[in-house]
């Protein structure tokens, strides 16, 4: 019986791909030549290569030639998971676009000051916090390697997880069945439309000190393993968990730490803690080969020692790690070493998290919303307290046209070529004046194109490198897996006519155009710092993994677990601001945008209106 | 400001401490002389070791003798959680103990009846799951070095988790407050207690496939490390990932693998395939020195080469997988061995849940409820798919009596002697002979005591010698945790004369018992394989293990995840007996219970009417 039944099946795949090849639901329009030809030549061509399933329904190929869409809980049906359910039609017909969204929460600043200080607050942050987090699949799918679901993918959490699964490898062309016979030269992308002309600063104000917190935030969760193979991570925490303060491994973290009260080790200059150095706390530190040991700070991310921003929230992190602690030990007199340094580390992580939400994406967002960090909007609903990082949200997140021309800082205008691992700056402005700087310096637009500085320009090809040896699906897979419509034409996808010609003659088709390029090329939207797509596809990635953090969940998520209420509520109420000023001298302008002229702000408020 | 405030803090816990040093609501009873006496005598002690805080309140100890409990979401309030919120009250009046719950799931059969053949069966089956799950933290919280929350026992998962944290290192007795100054000898208690005197047959009338299925199944997750410490664990999967099947990890994987088809290595002896030898397959396994390597199976968990019934399931499992591989080649020929292998595991990993649930537990519960294997049943629900194993589980789940004195297969009575290591017996018989034989042959009672065969009379030691490196909290503390009322004498704990005043003499206080001799010595149910507690206590530690697994979840819980609807259908489908009987020539006796005669089955059946 069995063995009958299997053969049943097997014939009904191949009838159900017959038609398909007959009248194929996949938009295969006349001027798609190269793939029908293709088609028509072999009948080996794996199926999945159209990307036939519609709304998050998954390719299995059966047969030689044949395939079927797995369409279970997308809402959809049909061969191509492309007719809806009856309340998915509903759904989708009550549902504004995104782009409307996004004007609703970045206009009327009056209705918006009305919901803040209501209940309202709370309904519509849930509402953003559950909307965005259910785009990303959690237990985590795919990754580099598998393509489908598997243990392997599940549980070896040394690879980035992937979104959509690789291209298929056996397609005809690189990123399917759409575009050219081979992929744009890098180096001419690069140069073409990433390269900088001149500094365009970021319309919504974004400050330097902004720019080295997104640096120093995500390279706890993106350490991306200098392996042979592409697609593995370091950061085995997968998300916050600090690990560029307190070190990666066990190992490096009971070198970094004091060993008494809970406290990281520290050297003091001028009488100002600062990170030891490398003399003193033997931990591998990338630096430059001409930076003598007594000047190599060490910290629990390798690369921090590179940029001095990077170095000083290293710097202000560690003081507020030992703050925190003799707070702790001042409560709790009784505790060891070790219960104070991990008490203050899970305080670390909520001040992280909060300061993320509540400033960072906040200032991101420009929304009128105040968002606000309260796990307990989420007690209530179906969400998975764990995380995965993916390959896609790393490639999206390389925001290097952020970087300067050059740094100004108390006057004095400082090249690259002074500023890399030039740790002694630091040192010679102090904590104060760096943040000052920073905080008063304009970040680059990130979206838009040719805003990438010269000495970071490698970088942008780097990743594109990297995305083509990991098969990442074109940009307008990852448009409709988000909810966004594809773009038809380059000339949709941006309004610069010369970079739309170009990345046509380039990649010949809009479905052919790759995943970096799309994120970082797009028009950006008015007055903002990048395009629709990095909104839309990077809010769920980093939203889940704020959310998604142990100390989030309800079994967390309580005094006892930051050592009772003192430390719950500095966590509650921590603020980039508290963070700098209780752990310096004096306190200097902290900010994630750029002081604006009152004028300036009054007119824009007034326009708004 | 901030120094102030932290001030203010400490003097607040100093005077909550103040009064409950007073009038302590810990019950301080009069015979408690010993513990009356060091409180007096020293203020420095830990208030924890009274394990004030009530209803999984969290007890912190503040300054050098104050603590708080923290009731977060516990649904009580009070200095020591005592105090029921209104709807807790209403909740506990409702809620019915889990002796009437269980008279009632092993009673009434005609109800049942109807309920299994109607929706309720799934309102009943969600209500298990849900009641039973919730009382798992998850994200998973202690360990055995982590008496309070930290990011290191969240993410380093080479240690157990723990439900209770350890006993504080700093109390005056053992366990805590109660009891001897003095554990008793760990020879004298199992000599006294849990040695088998005569074989006792389960009531319940398991079999020992079942008994073999056990250690066979709980062996892909309990991997004690052999480390110096105490409380890690090798099986980092933490659940049903079938590591006894395919290895631990990926090295061992690969050398167990054909590499062809997805299928793993075999031997045929007399046309039927059982796992490769040593010889071919250079894994390391454990055997007894006598053992020549062409007679040392190569199986993915290291010491399945111990019992033949180990290595009889290896057997079935083994041809299951590669029975699986073909029908996946037979519907997707294009796809390579690694898909077909990843595929194939996710069916197996699917079977062996199913067959737990739905065959295994259920026989062990004895309810009358129809047991049902369905994750959607959970997708409307809060539930996290993850899970982490707990060392209490792993030490509940000693189930050593259930071994019988000897082995009978096809007429002949085979020795401990004769049976461990000698896997020549499966070859000889074949899996139909040792499955029909196991099927027939009873396995003991597991509760009650004196039950364990001499040998493996050692294990009990060794779990007790254990869990007191590990600190297990007392046995009633645990009964607390999972609901259940504590034990106010050891004449209440057992039914058994002699055996109360034994255990009152060596423990002193039946608030000092420990857990694993709790566990295992308590009075049984009524015709039950064991008693309350390890049903109580179990249950949500397996179903949250089982339905945790991410093929549970709605994002794996699809036909594409097991290769399409054929291998959906192997997976919802699978009984012990198709895992057996597809896998054989003939199809022998497959149970869990040993064959009941007839007569005895009416007279049971008309007796619960």
């Amino acid at each position: 019986g069995r063995q009958e039944t299997v053969t049943e099946c097997v014939k009904d795949y191949v009838l159900d791909w017959t038609p398909m090849l007959l009248h194929n639901p996949v938009p295969l329009k006349e001027e798609d030549s190269d793939a029908k030809a293709l088609t028509q030549l072999s009948f080996q061509l794996n199926p999945c290569c159209y990307y036939p399933c519609q709304n998050s329904g998954v390719c299995v190929r059966f047969g030689t030639d044949g395939y079927q869409c797995d369409c279970t809980r997308t809402g959809f049906y049909g061969q191509n998971c492309t007719v809806p359910e009856y309340w998915t039609s509903i759904h989708l017909m009550l549902k504004p676009r995104p782009t409307v969204v996004h004007y609703i929460l970045t206009h009327f600043h009056w209705l918006w000051n009305l919901i803040n200080n209501s209940f309202l607050r709370d309904t519509v942050m849930r509402l953003v916090l559950t909307s965005r987090s259910e785009l990303i699949p959690s237990p985590p799918t795919f990754n580099t390697k598998y393509g489908y679901l598997s243990w392997e993918s599940y549980h070896n959490t040394s690879y980035y997880t992937r979104l959509l699964p690789p291209v298929p490898q056996d397609c005809p062309l690189p990123l399917g069945t759409k575009g050219k016979q081979r992929l744009p030269d890098v180096r001419v992308l690069v140069e073409r439309f990433f390269r900088r002309k001149t500094f365009r600063p970021d319309p919504q104000g974004t400050s330097l000190m902004f720019a080295f917190m997104a640096q120093h935030f995500t390279h706890q969760f993106f350490k991306s393993s200098r392996k042979a193979e592409v697609g593995f991570t370091l950061a085995l925490g997968h998300g916050v968990d600090a690990s560029n303060i307190y070190g990666e491994t066990l190992e490096r973290q009971h070198h970094l730490r004091l060993h008494l009260d809970g406290k990281l080790k520290y050297q003091l200059v001028n009488g100002e803690m600062y990170p030891p150095t490398t003399s003193e706390v033997p931990v591998h530190m990338v630096y430059a080969d001409t930076i003598p040991a007594q000047q190599r700070l060490a910290i629990g991310q390798d690369v921090f020692g590179m940029l001095p921003g990077l170095a000083m929230y290293a710097t202000i992190w560690l003081r507020e790690h030992n703050r925190v602690c003799d707070i702790l030990k001042s409560e709790h007199p009784t505790w060891d070493d070790e219960q104070l340094f991990q008490t203050g580390r899970l305080i670390i992580i909520g001040e992280i998290i909060i300061i993320i939400i509540e400033e960072y994406v906040q200032h991101l967002s420009g929304y009128h919303l105040k968002l606000k960090f309260d796990p307990s909007l989420l007690f209530s609903h179906r969400f998975q307290y764990s995380n995965r990082i993916a390959l896609e949200f790393n490639h999206l997140y390389h925001w290097h046209p952020l970087m300067p021309d050059s740094f100004l800082i108390d006057g004095d205008e400082i090249p690259y070529s002074q500023f890399l691992y030039n740790n002694s700056l630091l040192m010679h402005y102090g904590v104060e004046k760096m943040v000052d700087a920073f905080s008063r310096q304009p970040a680059g637009q990130i979206g838009g194109g040719h805003n990438t500085p010269e000495v970071v320009l490698k970088v942008a090809e780097i990743v594109i490198e990297e995305s083509r040896a990991a098969r990442v699906q074109p940009f307008n897979e990852y448009r409709k897996k988000f909810g966004l419509k594809p773009y038809e034409s380059f000339n949709e996808f941006t309004d610069n006519r010369e970079m739309a010609q170009g990345l046509e003659e380039l990649y010949g088709h809009i479905d052919a155009l790759e995943f970096y390029p799309g994120v970082l090329l797009e028009k950006t939207r008015p007055k903002s710092i990048f395009g629709e797509s990095m909104i839309e596809m990077g809010a769920p990635f980093s939203l889940k993994g704020l959310m998604g953090n142990p100390i989030c969940s309800p079994e967390y998520w309580k005094p006892s677990t930051f050592g009772g209420e003192t430390g719950f509520n500095i966590v509650k109420t921590a603020t980039l601001k508290k963070l700098v000023c209780l752990n310096t001298k004096w306190c200097p302008c902290v900010d994630f945008h750029v002081p604006q002229r009152e004028d300036l702000k009054r007119r824009a408020a007034t326009m708004e209106l």
